[in-house]
C-alpha cells in the first residue's frame, strides 16, 4: 500500500483507427515499443503462414473449417474477412489478460471497432486519428510516386469512407505532427487507466482507509 | 484548418473532490495557475463581503432573499449551505463559458458533485483524490500541532465519510506525491478535452476532409 502505482487495475482494449495515411500504424508500433503495459492481441487467421512467422506468436494459424467452428462457438470478440482470408480476435486470451491488468492494442477499422464495442463496451477505448488536411492525406497516399492516378483515387475514396465513421469513436486526434499526436494518444491511454471503474485495487485500498 | 489546436471545442466542468488533507486545494490552485483554459466559476454567496473581496470577481454577493429567488427560478447548477451561508454556481455563466470552450474547475464535495452531475452529466468530469494511507492522512490533519485529539478525531471522521463516496467519481488518483498527482490530474483533463463529443469543430473539419 501507499503507492498508487502498485494498485491492481483491470486492463483495457485500446482501439486505434484511421484512414490509411493518417499515421495509425506508426502510432501503434511506437506505443508497443514505449509502453510496457500494452500489447497486441494475437489474432487467429486462415491466411497461410509466411516464412519467419511463428504460430502462436505472430498469429494463431487455423484452417477455414476451424475458424468457422470458432465463429459458431462465439469464440471471437471481432472477426473479419480481408481479401479472402479470415482474421479474428480470440475472446479467452483477452479476457484473461484484462483481468490481470494487461492492455490490448487494436489496429482495426470502424467495422471491427463496432463489433468489439458491442461485445465489450466498458473495456473498450476508441481513438480515431484524422489527417490534418485532404491535401496532406493525398500527399501521403501518393508519396510512393509510382502509383497511377486511378490507384491513388481509389485510396482516397477508401480513406474518405473510413473518415466518415469518425463519430463512432470516443476520442479524435488530428495528426498534424507525429510526436504531438503520439503524446496525445499516450495521454488518452494514461487517463483511461485512471478510471475509477478500472482500478479494481481501490476497493480494498479504500476499505483500509475508512476502516 | 490544418492545426488541431485551433479546432473549436466545448468546455467541460472539472470537479476535484477529496477529503480534507488529500491535496485538493493545492491541486486546484496549481491547475488555475498552470492551465490557461480553465477557471473557477464565480459563485453566488450570501456570506458577508470581506475586505479586499471584489463583488462579481471573487463572489457574486447576494441577500438570502435574492439567493432563494434564484433557487426557485432554477438558476443554479448546484448550491449548498455551509455553516449558515449559502453558495451556488449560477447556470447562465457556465453555460455561456462552456459554449465558448472555457473549462470550469469545481472544488466541491460529493454532494455538490452529485447535484452538478445530475444537471449536466455530459459536461462533467469527476476526479477524486485519495490520501496514500490513513496514517498519512492523520499526519496531515494534525500537522498544525495545536489541535486537541478530539478536534483531530472529528476531522478524521469527516475525512472517512467523504472518502466513502469515492465511487461516485469517474477517476480516482492516489496522492502520494504532489507533483506526480498533479501530472495525473493534468493528464485526465487533457484527455477529456480530446473527447470526440467535445470537439465541436470536428464536424466542419471532417466535412471538409470528406467533401
Amino acid at each position: 500500500m501507499g503507492n498508487s502505482d502498485t494498485l491492481k487495475r483491470r486492463g483495457l482494449m485500446f482501439v486505434l483507427s484511421s484512414p490509411s495515411g493518417a499515421g495509425k500504424t506508426t502510432m501503434a508500433r511506437r506505443l508497443l515499443v514505449e509502453d510496457d503495459e500494452i500489447a497486441m492481441s494475437v489474432s487467429v487467421t486462415t491466411r497461410p503462414q509466411r516464412p519467419g512467422e511463428v504460430d502462436g506468436k505472430d498469429y494463431i494459424f487455423a484452417t477455414r473449417e476451424r475458424f468457422m467452428e470458432m465463429v459458431e462457438a462465439d469464440e471471437f470478440l471481432e472477426w473479419a474477412e480481408v481479401f479472402g482470408n479470415h482474421y479474428g480476435t480470440p475472446k479467452a486470451q483477452i479476457k484473461a489478460g484484462l483481468k490481470e491488468g494487461r492492455d490490448f492494442l487494436f489496429d482495426i477499422d470502424w467495422q471491427g471497432t463496432q463489433q468489439l464495442y458491442q461485445r465489450a463496451e466498458a473495456d473498450v477505448v476508441r481513438v480515431f486519428l484524422l489527417p490534418p488536411s485532404i491535401g496532406e492525406l493525398e500527399r501521403r497516399l501518393s508519396s510512393r510516386g509510382t502509383d497511377s492516378a486511378e490507384v491513388i483515387a481509389g485510396r482516397m475514396a477508401r480513406a474518405r469512407s473510413e473518415i466518415s465513421h469518425w463519430d463512432g469513436y470516443d476520442y479524435v486526434v488530428v495528426n498534424d505532427d507525429m510526436d504531438a499526436c503520439f503524446a496525445k494518444v499516450c495521454t488518452i491511454l494514461q487517463a483511461e487507466r485512471m478510471r475509477r471503474a478500472r482500478q479494481t485495487g481501490l476497493v480494498s485500498f479504500v476499505r483500509d482507509l475508512t476502516a
